[in-house]
């Protein structure tokens, strides 16, 4: 069955709300309208995706972690399973989208396929999968693994469990499901295949034990930006979280990665760029609640956090220095490509020091901070968005769900008012607020014998 | 910190609703009031959980299953992956209990013991596991194996897994979340611990990376029957699922099962036997809807289904003939004790033949069949129940949610009128609907180095 596009709409930004537990400043549980339990409380998360779905957002996301931060001590933590509290949220929601991340280094296809394939039918379409490899050690050694898996053999395993899960979700061709009452025909046999997958990493037989999709399956999602994870990206994902500090660096990486996927035959990539907030009324009001937050945390939980980014102890760094030269990739080129580079950047064109960074960065871990009036920051999503330098962001506000509320009353109205948000949600899933087609079966099926 | 039971109720008889998709009598989908979709529509569970809940049942329950049965054509199947299925239906419910089956064979003990701990928190301390080993050759080349492994090593793996899973829901001590704003302390990094497991079949150092649950851990159900089964239970289950056909064997397998944990210290295990009900308002009238259903089952699916359980081609069943003689367990003792010994003992009891014997399983598996009026089941649960033959049921209507209703409307108010049942909840978690005391940490941390 072919499930042609519509007319185009004109091109629309994209916003997903990353829900990281308090905020995405690491002092963010401290402020005075915080809850120090949000992070396992399923009504603070409930909260934030309405407060986003009234600002006709496109998707709630959820980072992942396996394990426990090292620096467990001053700050919450990556807890609560994604899909599991995502299907409480779809439960709260009607129309946001839920993309949730599940490594493939710990996980096996079958049961991501499902649980995502679930997650989309429970929400009637409005699920993705974040596709990640998991570079820390904590998860390792959760996994029965006493070293991290090197990344060229993570990108492997990630190529092979994607297409492993992307053909278990199309094992069942649109027209299996029969369900005639009178006369017993409840699934169509023949139109329900094994996948028969005999690869390096996987032997998986199938058939899925569900049918396609409200979405024909869920979007992927993906955060690469390694080479490895450009490629990754570019064959199968349908939107990207990108972790560019500037506007160049940005356009530069959208245009790459859509190029890359044109040579793999697919149009249809969003570029959603990382991207904090910190609100004031007026300029100097969001300076200082940016620094009444830095201020907060502390010093060396910051220097602890900035050296494991870049791979370096934590005496290496001088609050009132620059960064040290000769920076190299952490774990011999086994760690966080993305934040490792963009942080760099970020320090090397200011001329920051340690301390000036850390502040620039609200104390945060590579992902690129505005600071300033709802005008400004609409102004900045504007330019990026009509440069194409961004088909929309993944926003992490500095406090949740404050710093949410706060852009939803002050930034949303005057990106509708210049008519490149939408004011009503169109469509129920999020393919359609993506503007994403349903996808087609892929797998031309050989009758079974 | 020690949590000590109030004082203790008058014995109360548990209720769990089995939700398989339309219903336990493989027809189910085919009546008039039936939605074919039923099975991967999140609508249906969560009304079927609702009427139970209005009923004031201990707990929805989820059977599971990693892969597509052989029979696809006629019947539904078990779909929608239950952790995310039962976060729906949790959102949509206040009190009643989420009992979710998943497998040790195809999981890792890290991500199971997550995603039920934050079914535990998103319910608000509802949550269950059901702890199988999984016996289906479709299941294990789904994961990458040619052949089911055999019992002896799954229930090795499952052991430690359960193991593993338990330590890893008391890796932080009950106190060690502090979130103290003004000292900018936010756990107790000293009371967070890794448990540095290594075993035969695992390697993980933890900790797990969420707090205890609301109920210090998930409820550990579970249905062994095989020797390694009931020693799996008796070691670990707080609630067993037992299938047993008669009174006798049921009282035999309570006593025995109570005896073996009380072995290993344990007094507070709960055998709750499945059930399936099917209501007339007249005895006549119950029958006749048995003969109705079980007509609309072609025997072709009811003899490979019998012929699968008992592990034998399915021409070797002749409808008018009794059960073959001399028939030994499936996969030389590998396949699934429970429903070949419960199946057998029905044929043998009655002297019925082929046919007789489908018909009295209302073409099910192997559980236990009433037809008949609510005055008629009331007095048979009761008489389990008062004589010890079973602390509850396990209640899998012929029709969902049709026989449910039935069930709560003429069923429920007899049993509380009996003042076996109760009339409203007296607790809000699933352990206290069941009397089970929340467990201490079972762990007794050294201080962290």
């Amino acid at each position: 069955m072919s499930h042609a596009a519509g007319p185009q709409p004109p091109r629309q930004l994209h916003l997903n709300i990353n829900i990281l537990h308090s905020g995405f400043v690491p002092s963010a549980w401290r402020v005075a309208e915080a809850d120090p339990h949000a992070f396992i409380d399923v009504a603070h998360y409930v909260r934030v995706a309405q407060i986003a779905e009234a600002a006709k957002f496109d998707a709630v996301f959820l980072a992942d972690n396996a394990s426990i931060a090292d620096q467990i001590g001053f700050r919450p933590i990556t807890a609560l399973e994604p899909t599991v509290l995502l299907a409480s949220i779809a439960a709260a929601t009607s129309h946001i989208g839920v993309i949730g991340t599940a490594s493939t280094s710990y996980n096996e296809p079958y049961n991501i396929a499902r649980r995502f394939a679930t997650l989309d039918h429970v929400s009637a379409g409005r699920a993705g999968w974040n596709v990640v490899t998991t570079a820390d050690l904590g998860s390792a050694r959760n996994f029965g693994r006493e070293a991290v898996p090197d990344h060229t053999e993570r990108y492997a395993r990630a190529a092979e469990f994607t297409e492993v899960v992307k053909a278990l979700w199309d094992s069942w061709e649109d027209d299996a499901f029969i369900g005639d009452k009178i006369n017993g025909h409840f699934v169509d046999a023949d139109k329900i295949h094994p996948i028969a997958h005999h690869g390096k990493y996987f032997d998986v037989q199938g058939p899925l034990n569900l049918p396609r999709s409200p979405q024909g399956h869920p979007v992927l999602v993906q955060a690469g930006a390694s080479p490895d994870g450009r490629d990754l990206a570019a064959r199968h994902a349908e939107a990207v979280f990108s972790a560019s500090q500037s506007f160049d660096e940005s356009l530069a990486y959208g245009r790459e990665l859509k190029a890359r996927a044109a040579a793999y035959g697919r149009n249809a990539v969003k570029v959603l760029a990382g991207l904090t907030t910190i609100i004031g009324a007026t300029e100097s009001e969001a300076l200082r609640r940016r620094d009444e937050l830095v201020d907060l945390i502390p010093w060396s939980y910051s220097l602890t956090r900035l050296a494991g980014t870049l791979g370096i102890p934590a005496d290496r760094l001088k609050l009132d220095e620059k960064l040290p030269d000769n920076l190299t990739l952490p774990g011999g080129g086994n760690g966080n490509h993305t934040f490792f580079h963009a942080t760099i950047a970020q320090a090397r064109r200011h001329g920051f020091t340690v301390r000036e960074l850390i502040r620039s960065l609200a104390g945060g871990g590579g992902h690129r901070v505005i600071v300033g009036t709802p005008e400004q920051i609409a102004d900045d999503i504007e330019h990026w968005f009509k440069a194409g330098a961004a088909d929309g962001f993944n926003l992490m506000p500095d406090v949740l769900p404050g710093g949410l509320q706060d852009f939803a009353d002050g930034v949303v109205p005057l990106l509708q008012q210049r008519g490149i948000f939408r004011t009503e949600y169109e469509g129920r899933t999020l393919r359609e607020h993506l503007g994403l087609a349903r996808p087609d079966n892929a797998r031309v099926w050989q009758k079974s014998a």
